[in-house]
């Protein structure tokens, strides 16, 4: 987006000498001081007070999903590069040893390891779907889901984490309902972001499916216009950031997961989700790196 | 530890059945429902309170660790039964053309994928020991975290989670400064618990190091009383849990990192951690499955 690695090296800087920011050593992967977790905890729960008049269900689940599960939803299909797969240690004595004369010889000792049952989850909605299966009430469902999830796309710039915090509202239903619940959301993300200082425009965006079939998925996602995303300025005005997504799924999640409204049609979904710290680092750079300098609008709205 | 995986079965099913856990399909991971989420969130925001005192630098890492330092820690030689390693898909179309076929012969597709520079975090502490490098001030450093963290033994014990919530307090500092944060720590967390209505015991306790090397490790670290564990009964009275531990690490964290104090030695750590989900399960199980009827006492402390 016409960014340069100084751009992002500069910004990085900025924020690691402001005290927030902690580089561990591997792009997109960074600890967070006390000052910038105050201020993702206080995003989080304006999300949880803005989304209260949905009366959501409230459920967490690990950042992790069943492979299984992971394998029926088509992420591997469409967008490989970004898998987290978890790999363990399952052997006797002698086979340990082994691994550790891999590692003693400068050799690649995950060849001693096997697959579990897991994988790191690429969005807070995965592990909701496998268990939502079978019919849903009239009303449809809406939940309020919350996650580390991972993306595997290691980067130098700062706001594109390996692994990050987001927050969702999904909605399970009618086309109807999943559909108004996607457009609702784009607007009311929109006035959310303002009311926080933070000018939002909705873009019309689609997900980085890989390789060549990957672009024709992308013009079918733009040509249906099933994905928005709120982008923000935060490490250049001229390539701003999405902090924020609005998407309608058709029944990409109902069908391998069998859920269905009681017409007995394949249920459609939508989610609204927030980059937790992405918004926290718009909020750093509309603000300055000072939270007692912040607009007094701004802290009464995260510090009701 | 005695119990029968009909217990376990029995357990579960009550949590799911007052719709505080949600099954995922995989043993040892599960959602978590809206009133045990609170739960959760109030014994965080109590960890903090009680630890106000010792003005800890707050800071937050994502889940994961930098391989090459998690191979410094010498996890993979103790524990490597409990590691997940994350590894992802980084190859051309054509190679992932025949990760899907492998996908659709139903063979392990994971062939395809190579290991990504992470690992998924043992422990809220691990990111830190790298990040405090060099030479510590005089009076030490305290700092508090916390984050989700990965053990892989799988299991139908409700409490024994692939991914939890750990909340930590490490002290890095001369061995006397070490020592007296964990035994302080020990009758703390004990008095912390006892305020929520958990009668926790301390007891001496040892990592579950793996194989026949990992019995000789087992009887040192017991030998040299380095892990207190404050155990509560969940599942039953006869085998309790623990759902916090007590830790002094000698020189093990900070030899591989180069952490010294000002006179040139190599510092030492300790930690106190608590498991979120383990003190939630507690308290479900000593004061029943509705919030409204825990205890006012109880109530009062975790809702200020």
């Amino acid at each position: 987006m016409g960014q340069t690695d100084a751009a992002f090296d500069g910004y990085r800087a900025a924020l690691a000498d402001a005290g927030l920011l902690i580089p561990s050593g591997v792009p997109g992967v960074y600890g967070w001081s006390g000052a910038f977790e105050d201020v993702v905890e206080r995003v989080d729960r304006y999300v949880t007070r803005m989304g209260a008049d949905a009366r959501a269900e409230v459920i967490r689940f690990p950042p992790v999903l069943r492979r299984a599960d992971y394998e029926r939803t088509g992420h591997i299909d469409a967008l490989p590069h970004l898998v987290g797969s978890v790999h363990s240690f399952v052997g006797t004595d002698r086979e340990h040893r082994q691994l550790l004369q891999l590692r003693e010889a400068g050799a690649d000792w995950t060849t001693a390891l096997r697959p579990t049952d897991l994988v790191l989850t690429p969005a807070a909605c995965y592990p909701l779907y496998p268990s939502a299966a079978g019919m849903l009430p009239e009303s449809g469902r809406t939940v309020d889901l919350g996650s580390f999830v991972f993306r595997h796309e290691p980067s130098p710039d700062p706001t594109r984490l390996t692994m990050f915090r987001m927050r969702e509202y999904v909605r399970l239903g009618t086309p109807a309902q999943a559909l108004r619940h996607r457009d609702d959301w784009i607007a009311r993300a929109q006035q959310m972001l303002a009311a926080l200082g933070l000018d939002a425009r909705p873009v019309l965006a689609n997900d980085p499916f890989f390789g060549r079939g990957g672009r024709a998925l992308a013009t079918l996602q733009r040509e249906d216009s099933l994905k928005y995303e709120l982008v923000v300025p935060i490490v250049s005005d001229d390539a701003p950031t999405a902090v924020a997504s609005s998407n309608y799924h058709l029944d990409h999640f109902s069908r391998p997961f069998g859920i269905t409204t009681p017409d007995g049609r394949l249920a459609h979904t939508a989610c609204v989700g927030f980059g937790l710290e992405r918004v926290t680092l718009a909020l750093f750079r509309a603000h300055g790196v000072h939270l007692g300098c912040w607009p007094a609008a701004v802290r009464r709205t995260l510090w009701p």
